[in-house]
């Protein structure tokens, strides 16, 4: 099921962040944040604090975006977004965890995420490790739950738990994080900075792209266009933040300002400057939205949402 | 699929500790190190200190308990072990992600482990950290990889995620390991340690064989009896683990004694004194032992795998 155009050429409609759109999202959004709220369960009458902990991070102001353009991703094949909703949890679930472990105090050491204490500066350093450990475990728990995804073939599920483990494992995530941690105070190059960010961001956000689409019954071709889009826009939400921590608001970004730099972290603005690095992000989002043409107008909403990537400000 | 009995009653050979067993139980083991030392690959030219760091804990002389029962499950049932092998080293992969974050000094804070220091004190906090993330990850990514478990249904090989992910979750191994953080130095009951400790420790025992059997191609009722079984080795195993840290030879165990004392942890001796302790756990494996019964002699070498688990000293 690959999709052909069906607009004129000329009729660049993949930028327009139209109200329409705008409500597309925001339902996204909704979606996902009452399905976290049903999907996780305490199961455990001896455990409170690190269930407590999962929830106040899970639920302390996300921008959704991987559920997001995981929903939007299906919805573009499939017409409906509602089958994705368990992967979209899951792969908030992951990148949660990615979050509370990487604020602890032997990592980023952050004491504010999202203008909230972080997980560890709430609950102790002890709950945060443990919380970061359960999400990352139940979001298998819940990709492999026989009551959801019932309507996807045992294939494709299985085909989501390797993307999306090896979009966190050691090819992926962690080994952009420990890349990170490596790069500081160092001089590295671009290459290096590129695949840092390929790994720590991209991958995860490509992949909820392509898990989107597995749901949403893409064949082969499709997701390779999709893992091509989800790259581009990975690297562009990246370099954005990077942006963020020099010129960002603190208080529309909910953290500290500047501290890459005092950090000497291997970022692009720091490697390439600012203006260049605005400039790679939109090159970045244009690429994109042309490898959504082919979609025609079903493309828009990723198309608006990659956009939307590289103007917000937080 | 379930086994009868087709011994006389009172041949008690389950007990029997026997050279051939013996042999059986080091082949097992060896085809675990083989295929751990196969199955990780370093799949990143970035990273070093994280991968290295899981390569150490997971080499560093543990007894494979876990994969051993999981490949003699799928033996007990299907006449080989080998089908089980990426499974088998899954679940090691999920126990030493969660002796490495145990070990951490905002847990457990130990700095010795089977002899050697521990994967933060070797590594520092943020490689462990990372490191036991990304065996946690890795897992997942190993049972669900395209070119293992082949032979294995979709359905199977789903079940088998959700039977480890719900074993290491909150229902499980990190609810535990909540519980006997939070039992520290208080008087707990024996309620109180039996969840703790069928949490911490049974569900993962009793996951190896219950995916043993699963691979094995075993019914809901074999699979039930299996689950049973596992429930008591894992109990039977965390007593003796206990009574080896009130009793054992720190030179045999490579571990601190005396450790769970000064902590004040929520432990049977603790709690029922040694003698008794002793008695639960030969009670409890003489029911595993006669739960394995109906599996004739075929059940022998799980049976003797549970009595060296209450017999062992290191």
């Amino acid at each position: 099921m690959h999709p052909t155009n069906k607009r004129p050429e000329n009729e660049d409609l993949s930028t327009a962040w139209t109200p329409a759109l705008k409500k597309l999202v925001a339902r996204c959004r909704d979606q996902v944040d009452e399905a976290l709220g049903t999907l996780l369960r305490d199961p455990n009458r001896y455990t409170h604090d690190v269930y407590r902990a999962m929830r106040y991070s899970l639920t302390s102001g996300g921008k959704r975006l991987r559920p997001v353009l995981c929903l939007l991703t299906c919805r573009l094949l499939a017409g409906r977004s509602a089958p994705a909703l368990p992967v979209a949890c899951a792969l908030e679930y992951v990148h949660t965890y990615s979050l509370i472990h990487d604020d602890l105090p032997a990592l980023d050491n952050d004491d504010f995420r999202r203008g909230k204490p972080t997980c560890h500066k709430k609950f102790g350093e002890a709950t945060a490790i443990l919380a970061g450990d359960a999400l990352l475990t139940e979001a298998f728990a819940l990709l492999s739950r026989r009551d959801l995804l019932r309507r996807l073939e045992p294939d494709r599920r299985l085909r989501i738990i390797t993307e999306i483990s090896r979009a966190a494992g050691l090819a992926g995530m962690i080994g952009g994080q420990e890349a990170d941690l490596q790069a500081e105070g160092k001089q590295v190059s671009l290459d290096y900075v590129n695949a840092l960010h390929g790994r720590k961001t991209g991958a995860l956000i490509a992949a909820a792209l392509v898990c989107g689409g597995l749901v949403g019954g893409g064949d082969p071709r499709t997701l390779k266009t999709l893992r091509a889009v989800g790259n581009r826009i990975g690297l562009a939400f990246q370099i954005q933040d990077d942006l963020l921590n020099v010129e960002g608001q603190s208080r529309l970004t909910g953290k500290a300002t500047g501290t890459d730099a005092l950090r000497q972290k291997a970022t692009y603005p720091a490697l390439i400057g600012l203006e260049e690095s605005r400039r790679t992000a939109r090159r970045l989002v244009q690429e994109a939205v042309a490898l959504l043409k082919p979609f025609g107008p079903r493309g828009r909403p990723l198309g608006a949402m990659s956009y939307y990537i590289i103007a917000r400000n937080r």
